[in-house]
């Protein structure tokens, strides 16, 4: 299969930034994000920052499996928490800096390889608290260009793979930037 | 049925059919969900339903309020359950069945007054257990397509009125339709 | 007032306060509650306020319920809601104000007719908000003291009667009392 | 300071057995918990197994933590949900097995370095689905004995250290055991 950027820009393994950009205005945060202990211990990666939204990226591996060989729902919770976190943190603006107040995740299909996408959205910016939600994709390994999404239940949004997570969290405006 | 711009008059501009519109296929679920108790002692109204989407419109009234004089907690959350039962029931289709196993709901602006319009949509619809979310808007009294529906955060989808409550739900699946 | 444990177990329903003591210092917040729309709406009432602890009292009716005849989900939110709130607010002390911030409820077991027992406690209070967990227990019609509460699983405390529901919930403190 | 497991292990004084017992039912269980890939990834311990209630343990260090210097609200959810899955698991009987449906953590200090220390308790436990609650505390560095536990709110149970998070959780029954 042929693929350019522009036809299928989103994910190709090659790239460093699968479909990511991170606008310019961000470039400090994300570094520092990417770099951050955590983010290196699990493998995640922040690919996609712009001003209400955030995209990660982490490919499973055997470190991220718990006891039946799924990926475990503390690294679900870890991709969504970051993917509202900085969604909420760029809605700010540059300097924005949040904190997790609560979050709430769905779990809804297990996953045992391949690469998670995490989605993350400003739903409400307050003077105080701020509110996001994440989706969180699954796309199976090898080209993902060539699995079609599952499809979604009539109603809901297509995504960029099969949904097997989603949230929503409440988060602490610590600077608003 | 005839109709006048005072009588129904949510949400104009954005929506042809302002009051809703119910598939045929689920008038009978709609008739029988506004004529339930608790749905008249409130009273609230599903005024559209179609697979996977639902929407209820509440006119608030003294008596939904709490004791700073805002609507309460569980008026909002009576709203968007709803809402997302609704969404996920129609999703399964004719006949379709669920249950609230948890609801979690998040509140973003306190109301006092007007029309509030609760919109579920459903995210998944498993073999026996189904997730959905709801968002309630708020529109002024009088005619709310006089009133822009207040700016969003960046990256968040614009509604048809200010986005004051927000839900993630879980269904059980009583009846596959 | 004369007790035994045997005859008037918890709660008499000819008691106005049934088991229920409002800490002297919260009498005049427990009557405004108790006076408040909604509140009469629905039928609920505050018996017991002490800080840091709230109970409140519903007798089901045919208006609380849904479709299936079962009470309604927003009931049991409203319920939860309120005895979350009214346990932090009595934990500020009096002149203590808060707000829902998010809420979630999980939905154990259907109810269609008894008495249900929200009882709501602080777990944390802290400058800007406050969080609480809140437990509904369900009691069958007639003299509760009959019925044995049924068994929790292995490691959960004992209740005064079924546990139909429990919530966790976030509150934004209005006034630190 | 020098420390031994023996002279000052977790927690002293309200524990007999500090550091957490297995039920024997539970041991293979325990063992198989504490090899996962994941577990060993993060360097949390299950140490205290008995039917509807867990414990876990964590010793923080730099690689659990986020920009900020504090552990990771994943880490968090991921001691909490295990805390509650296990306890479940444990309700159940040997051989019970439970998945996670949607896990909600309300986040409510930060934590640096020290001791977590996540209990798990089961709530209800249904045919098809249960319900558990977690509360995280923490320890500091040293010997925890010696630091006293924060003040909890009026109303709220003491805990062995500061409450720094608190969960609620809905599980899939995938094995009564």
């Amino acid at each position: 299969m042929t693929r350019t950027p522009t036809s299928t820009p989103w994910p190709s393994g090659a790239d460093p930034r699968p479909d990511g950009t991170i606008d310019p205005a961000f470039e400090a945060a994300a570094e520092e994000f990417n770099t951050s202990p955590v983010v290196r211990l699990l493998g995640l990666r922040l690919v996609h920052l712009k001003p209400g939204r955030a995209r990660l990226v982490l490919d499973v591996n055997g470190r991220h499996r718990n006891l039946r060989g799924v990926v475990h729902g503390g690294i679900t919770a870890t991709l969504l928490d970051a993917a509202c976190g900085n969604a909420l943190r760029a809605a700010l603006g540059p300097g924005g800096s949040v904190t997790t107040v609560e979050l709430k995740v769905n779990f809804l299909a297990p996953i045992t390889e391949g690469r998670l996408v995490a989605e993350g959205q400003a739903v409400h910016v307050g003077s105080t608290l701020a509110v996001a939600r994440g989706d969180l994709y699954y796309l199976p390994p090898g080209d993902p260009g060539d699995a079609p999404p599952e499809k979604p239940p009539a109603g809901a949004p297509a995504g960029p793979g099969r949904l097997v997570a989603t949230a929503l969290a409440t988060f602490y405006v610590l600077d608003r930037g």
